[in-house]
């Protein structure tokens, strides 16, 4: 199996709306697309100095499960409005 | 419930030997630290342009348990010997 991970900083202006946003974007991902296994994410309630801002924690049966998720239609709607609201995104695909 | 993920860039001159020791070092947390409800890591095996080298994704039952866990001295031994070997370490915590 193979956990999809990323965590996000966003850009300094992006509103709790514009979170909020995402994250009805990403509620809606699973329904749509059969690979996705497990599907968590959320917003930083740590805040110390090595904290981003959010996280989402997915896993997949393989890699080509995980491949044919990235390139899904909703998926990739929903990478282009995140990568808009984002100073960073960190990615790690481990098996496990 | 806490999900506490960590992101890991490794230092260049960081060896896969070094890498392994870190991964028994984990291994041995989940024995030792009863916080801990579920607890999965492992190397990135993607390498894309937002690829870190390591994942952690851990969870525990609420902040109390996740502050007993990062006080717990066999896991501030590894977060020393983690510290040395890295450039970078993210983190981010959410409720799930």
């Amino acid at each position: 199996m193979i956990k999809h991970v990323v965590l996000i900083k966003f850009k300094p202006e992006v509103t709790e709306d514009q979170v909020d946003d995402v994250e009805r974007s990403l509620d809606a991902l699973p329904g749509a697309i059969p690979e996705i296994l497990s599907y968590d994410f959320g917003r930083d309630v740590v805040h110390s100095e090595r904290s981003f801002d959010f996280g989402l924690v997915s896993s997949f049966s393989d890699l080509e499960a995980l491949e044919r998720y990235q390139e899904h239609p909703d998926h990739q709607a929903i990478l282009g409005k995140l990568t808009s609201l984002c100073d960073q995104i960190i990615v790690v695909d481990f098996t496990f």
